[in-house]
């Protein structure tokens, strides 16, 4: 398996076979342009993708809806959001973010005022930094606990949906909060509140996502096509990515900082936690030299897979050249360790910037 | 029982001793100046209401929530809260309005905008007409779903509440719809949210009900002392209104129309529901002139005692000379009849100028 794209994918062509989602490869070519993340299979699967290529391609209106969750601090992983949207906003699309704070509530028990606080100081002001003008017309970030609109979607929802089938989906039992059994309804209002007709809809509108997240697709898809009579709706479309994992090899989590970098480290400490990160080195120099390294376990190589390097080209070179023991972990973490602390000390100029206009991002008045 | 207002107060007691609901007449001496349905013992029970006394009596604060389910016509019954409202909005109270727009879609599938309409023409005009200036500073009239704080008032109780609980209370399954099972979580949103800090709580707050609804007082009181801590509620006080009976001896209801009087009728239907309407009359008129009628089973005298009669001594009058075989049916209903088209016709031709001012009620903006 030579594929410097291949790392642990295996795993999900189950969860694409078992749930009825496509391979994202096979609409690969019709895209004009791919952006980095399809070329190289992060994202790596497809619910009705062709909806939006249709769009992209004829220049028609279609949205694309996701959400941020304001809970600790925003990290590398979260990127990869921000880095699709920038890609979408140069097709075309409208785009809806909404911000999870009644989730955050009835999960973390943060309360509506702290998620605001913390959804501007961690993120909106980052997705500024890393791009992403949230100034501009097509872009609608809100606070789910202040769109009525949303809110009062979500209750007709509810009245299509029971406990039965919310238990059968979530595991939920009769001991779970009621906020809890309901987060699903609202963020189902998330997704199709745009194809309302005071938003302009309905139009083809895509959710990016990761596989865990397919079972919010699959009701949200249902709910549409109980109330397509109703509202018109076009069943949401969905692209599914896979996860970088963490700095330790495990999952990538805002609550174990050793296993993430964030967006708001300092250098130095992103310097540091390059330098200890799990790669896919050998036991001894000798054998690596010899049997070179295994990119596919490395995590400094998926800091470039994911993020850091966006020519194919460049990226296939460094893969190769561990692959044939050239290119050994230290020199290689070395590089790494300075296109980060490039990148974000760039990122962290961006971000001051950001500030003053994260904070009138929610003022702005949507229609 | 020779007790001119004592019309079936029995059923009531049990439920009174079942739950805790303390009889009104044990408080009503200190009470300056009852209303009349609370010296006929039609508001027999309550939680708390020294509370609201002890408000009234030293011209403090203190608020009353009272909703209105925009579904179908208003009827005489529904006539007795605005009635108390009339009352308390003398004693100084703040008076809270929600119309039901959220429960009357998940249980009557009455969908916003036409709950709206419905509660412009068939219930805020008939209220403002009934003497409620509802264009007061101190009276809060708002539909659920645009009531974005109450809203996420709900979902904030949502967490304290789950699945196994509203079943018990409510006796919801798992194929109960899901905007169903989270009404009573709106309610109890309607009911508190006067007491938050925004709206110029903490206050004593009264929620009359008919005994009915005691599960929804239970559960808010319940809800208010999880968040206590949090919010500084008071629980709210509540007190408890016998029914009228309809007009065929049976529930009074508005799918029913011969069941119920309602105040858009005209002067001749009315005439005629009240000609034909169950009374406490004798087999023969022999009979009556011998034994005298039965006024507690008498729909006619139910009419006078709950609505049409402020005089106790005028009704007491009516008491006896049916008791005693003066009085037969017939001159009694065309009196009856006579007051209630007079009444009628007035009320009729406010109904008619309250019309224009009822279009802007749902517009005024409240704190």
């Amino acid at each position: 398996m030579i594929d410097p794209w291949s790392s642990k994918i295996l795993e999900y062509n189950e969860i694409m076979e078992n749930f009825g989602i496509k391979p994202f490869k096979e609409i690969l070519d019709k895209i004009e342009d791919p952006h980095w993340l399809m070329r190289r299979g992060i994202i790596f699967g497809h619910r009705d993708y062709e909806r939006i290529l249709t769009a992209i391609n004829e220049g028609k209106d279609f949205a694309i809806v996701t959400g941020m969750m304001p809970s600790g601090r925003m990290h590398i992983g979260h990127k990869m959001i921000v880095d699709q949207l920038v890609w979408y906003d140069e097709h075309g699309a409208e785009i809806y973010i909404p911000i999870a704070d009644m989730e955050s509530y009835s999960a973390r028990d943060i309360d509506f005022e702290e998620s605001r606080e913390l959804a501007i100081k961690e993120y909106i002001s980052s997705y500024i930094a890393l791009g992403l003008d949230l100034t501009q017309d097509n872009i609608h970030v809100y606070l789910q606990s202040e769109n009525l609109l949303v809110e009062d979607l979500a209750y007709i929802f509810a009245k299509k949906v029971n406990f039965n089938e919310l238990r059968a989906i979530y595991g939920f039992t009769g001991s779970t909060n009621m906020a809890h059994v309901y987060v699903p309804l609202i963020q189902a209002a998330d997704i199709l509140h745009p194809q309302l007709e005071e938003y302009g809809g309905p139009r083809p509108t895509l959710v990016p996502v990761g596989p865990d997240q397919d079972p919010h697709i699959r009701l949200t898809r249902d709910i549409a096509s109980r109330l397509q009579k109703r509202y018109g709706f076009i069943l949401p479309s969905s692209t599914y990515h896979r996860f970088m994992r963490g700095l330790t090899g495990g999952k990538m989590s805002s609550s174990k900082p050793a296993t993430a970098i964030f967006l708001t480290d300092t250098p130095d400490e992103i310097e540091w936690k390059v330098k200890n990160a799990k790669t896919g080195g050998r036991e001894t120099l000798e054998e690596q030299k010899r049997l070179g390294g295994v990119p596919e376990d490395c995590i400094v190589y998926e800091i470039l897979l994911y993020h850091m390097i966006g020519s194919d080209k460049e990226l296939e070179r460094v893969y190769r050249d561990c692959r044939n023991g050239t290119l050994m972990c230290g020199e290689c973490k070395n590089n790494v360790a300075d296109y980060m602390r490039r990148f974000f000390e760039k990122f962290s100029k961006k971000r001051k910037r950001a500030e003053k206009i994260a904070e009138s991002i929610l003022d702005r008045v949507h229609p």
